[in-house]
């Protein structure tokens, strides 16, 4: 509960496929890793990160995941630095999951000032070479890339902006990455990413349709590997650290984002390593 | 049945909601109109000129619509100009539907050579103005127009390309409009027309995936009102007649994508109206 | 003299680098190339297929060159398929020397009905490695490159765009490279392209401040090598024949862009070999 | 001089057109404006507040601008501050201007940290309607808005960036407006500003050039009416104080750019003022 009236700030998707215990740690390193001695800002990835910013910026946040318990440590994370979070089940997939989950935030924490959607799915990222082009992609992938990338973010908008546009005030980001700029082959290892232009797309339509509202909408395209248990222990990123983005780094510019002046929005925003070309 | 062996040409909504008796235009002038002094090109808007173009050069034309009637008028013209067709039942909202039509088309006809994708949908243009905005946008219009911008292609995609692959030649020409290039406020009056960034990125992805293989995907913008039976009785239009796009010269565009020489293909077309600046 | 009074289009830069005497064949080759066996089609690059191609359809075609002996035997290939051109010397570096080009095209061919600017420039070729940064880039060589691909378009729009305007037609079409599209580190070995940029963006404007006057503006992007004597010759090209584009299907494309119907015009075509990506 | 060896900071046209006595504000108010009651950071625009705000941040600034006595003002309010900056005359124009001016602040100041490019022009503001086509704009205006916003910005950058490049940091930032994004028509009463692409461009390939090596290149674009002297006194901004951005703001906005994190830099940022959709 939140009991002092804290401003409140969700984050869709908090926890990470990367972090010590997630599906992609498994995947990648066969098991879980031990991540006692990295700086606690990396061990969730970004969706971690943004949260403790925000719980130490003063927000009451809310942590939705689709299994409470993976978002256990980042919770207790949280209150060691003295904030205030709470966890919400949230199945992007189920529409009556997401109203569900909302019902319940804004009953506990109350309508949220911020939303950072950062959602992500690993579909696609199984299939063997000959399996790469477009016409061997079931239809199932396709279905939960839609899901998390075009039907969720339109629910999730949804359930937020009305209170938001009767305030006359809120942040509405999203968390995205390159795929989201035009379409590409799929390369084998990749994820069927290319729904992910419906994320920006969406954004690009409620900064025209809310942004006269007071409401700060804006894509984020986080343009690199980002640091994490997982992340940090294959040996690629270890041969060049300096490629890899700091994901305290990557919720500092969220919070940039939600605090910059109503004169002078920006409604996207590019994060780059420095070693590397941006993507386009 | 194509006796002949004629090469292939799909159109994928060939019929027009702007035609004689069609869902636009009675729903614009509260009755049928009678389009019998109207040139034959532009009784069936963009998909039954692209049909009349591809069977004048000596195709076989599949002509897909939901319900058979929709489209008899049109059959009878192709016949009239000693071309050939047959009409298929594909309603894209249904996989089984989608997958049925094309086993038939296979059947029938044979393994497309030109597949145009001009699908369209009307979901949110009886919203009225105090739903204008995302938050009141149904969840069920959502979905028939992801049914026909995101998954329908995606599903027509898997039914033609691998053959088109194997033969090592093909082309997959998508029919869209200016919504596909950004996400834009929707203004009252307005279909829910920001899905088609999807139609778009499809067309990026296949361009990079297949272009190697022989096979021609582009993406056409149609970037101004088509001339029809419906559009062309609007007084708008009457007042402006040069800003209305002849659809006889939108089927040349395809056909001139179709037989682009392989050195220079082209995988994007926008046709704009000389009086209206392109959108972008 | 057009003594028959046929339209006219001029090409600007109707010779090219790659041709069997021309600069770039000199420096990749070290000598003249014989280029009688080769398509005459193919002699000139893309300025000479172009000119061909509007002799071909009835135009008088207006080479300008900067040195009339380079376009003589383009000249000569052109009345032996019965069509007809003259010379016109034209330093796009010098406003006088546009100027009185465009004084004796005016007086012995007439107003141009359509205009190619298809100028090119080596400038930056030349650098070795360590000079590859643009720290390192003299400014002569930026000076030249603003000259052709920003000052001289602007100056030929203005030669010709007023009699277009005054008449209600002609096509005013830029030949262009992928370099126009944005910004990009300029590798070793590669012309400072970046000011064609330039060239796509005077397009823009003209489109949007002469399409109403019923002038075509078109920006055309040919993306990739272009077959000519001096490409064919060199060994990555020989290897990979089907990624060298054939200019008589660019001056093809050229062509349908000037016969577009009214209705629906297109303002910018890219042309990229089918097993390539196409550049963005 | 830069006695205690603070990290220097340039900007490039540090003062306002829009100042109290600039020379749009006696265009369209015929007279000087008493600035006296407005916030010492607007009195001179986007220059004026980006030179204070790294003042404030322990810069030493160089204000740059054709006629000292312009700057005076400013390098006051930064000495009341307790800032320090010093006074450096540069003529864009003019090679050998760029060039002594930097070898003045290399000099007295020391080589840059930042560099921020905020030149501006006004050329074509004054054609009247009947001049509007750009058949009409006069080469001379044309060759200004090239040496401010082509020529100009190459170089600067070719005094500022082998220093930076040799330390391995530094920040070279451009200040731009929405014309750089697109090629526009040109309508009545503005700039000739389609050349601003030129500034977007070269930040674009200074960023895949440079990044590499520790220098941070953006490009910012400010996307609406700046607030000033000038500005402010319009009926029209008066009516819409909403819609006019504070430079104050701007000002951090390019400060936050300097301060990114290496591994999340972003190369473009635009600004826009929440009631108005973005541009693009």
């Amino acid at each position: 509960m939140n009991s002092t009236n804290k401003p409140v700030a969700v984050v869709i998707g908090a926890t990470s496929k990367w972090q010590s215990d997630g599906r992609n740690t498994k995947l990648a390193h066969g098991r879980e890793i031990d991540d006692s001695d990295l700086p606690v800002g990396v061990r969730w990835g970004v969706g971690g990160a943004i949260a403790q910013k925000f719980a130490q910026e003063g927000f009451y946040v809310v942590l939705t995941t689709r299994t409470a318990s993976n978002a256990f440590a980042l919770e207790n994370a949280i209150r060691e630095q003295e904030g205030e979070s709470m966890i919400v089940e949230l199945d992007l997939v189920s529409e009556d999951s997401i109203s569900n989950a909302f019902a319940q935030i804004r009953s506990e924490a109350g309508d949220p000032n911020v939303l950072v959607y950062n959602a992500g799915y690993l579909e696609g990222r199984d299939l063997p070479p000959e399996k790469e082009l477009l016409e061997h992609m079931p239809l199932e992938m396709f279905e939960t890339a839609q899901h998390i990338s075009s039907r969720g973010p339109f629910l999730v908008a949804k359930e937020v902006l009305p209170a938001m546009r009767e305030r006359g005030e809120g942040s509405f980001l999203i968390s995205n990455n390159p795929s989201s700029l035009r379409g590409k082959k799929r390369n084998t290892g990749q994820s069927l990413y290319y729904p992910r232009v419906m994320m920006r797309t969406l954004a690009q339509v409620l900064t025209e349709e809310y942004s006269e509202y007071g409401v700060h909408v804006a894509n984020v395209i986080i343009d690199g590997t980002i640091d994490s248990p997982g992340t940090r222990a294959m040996p690629r990123n270890q041969q060049n650290p300096e490629r890899v983005i700091n994901p305290v780094k990557i919720a500092e510019a969220f919070y940039y984002l939600h605090t910059q002046d109503k004169s002078c929005w920006s409604h996207e925003l590019q994060l780059t390593p420095y070693p590397t070309k941006p993507s386009f």
